[in-house]
């Protein structure tokens, strides 16, 4: 188990393996995130983004959309998947600001 | 910016995005990991994966496994596939401990 002496990275790999076992432990089989253990991990752990969005039907969307083999779980390659997207997104924001304060 | 009160998860993501950047930006362009700061980053952020490691060419393999468009650098995007493949690694090694000791 990574320690706080250990790198940044090992100790948020381990992070986020611990993040999704205590989610997909809430209820049902231990192993996947259902759709109630989803919502529940992206209101708490992901709150930053789903604050401001009223529209209830996003994140069924995006159950669905991660949801990439259709049973109604999230594995946890398919929550790596939103992890992923969700950094390279920030990324994303974050080239295009430099890239416009270039242009400035 | 997430601050210690964000949830792990959000700083998990930052904390990705900061420590690619760190390494990126040590010499030639700085949105990409160019092989020696590859190296620098397995070598310290991964230590525990590499440590044990006694080939170099293990390392250099895995440099030109993950670099998909062969560019001879690691982009943000391919930089993620390391880390989720890490993070699947782990969470493998973790589901069979579980499965074994279930068996005994």
């Amino acid at each position: 188990m990574a320690c706080a002496c250990s790198p940044k990275t090992e100790r948020c790999i381990e992070s986020l393996i611990a993040v999704f076992q205590k989610y997909a432990g809430k209820d049902g089989y231990n192993y996947t995130l259902s759709k109630t253990e989803f919502l529940s991990f992206m209101n708490t752990e992901l709150a930053t983004f789903t604050k401001y969005q009223k529209d209830p039907s996003v994140l069924d969307r995006m159950m669905k959309k991660l949801d990439t083999n259709s049973d109604g779980q999230l594995d946890f390659s398919e929550f790596l998947n939103l992890i992923g997207g969700l950094a390279m997104a920030c990324h994303d924001s974050f080239l295009k600001a430099v890239s416009s304060q270039k242009r400035t």
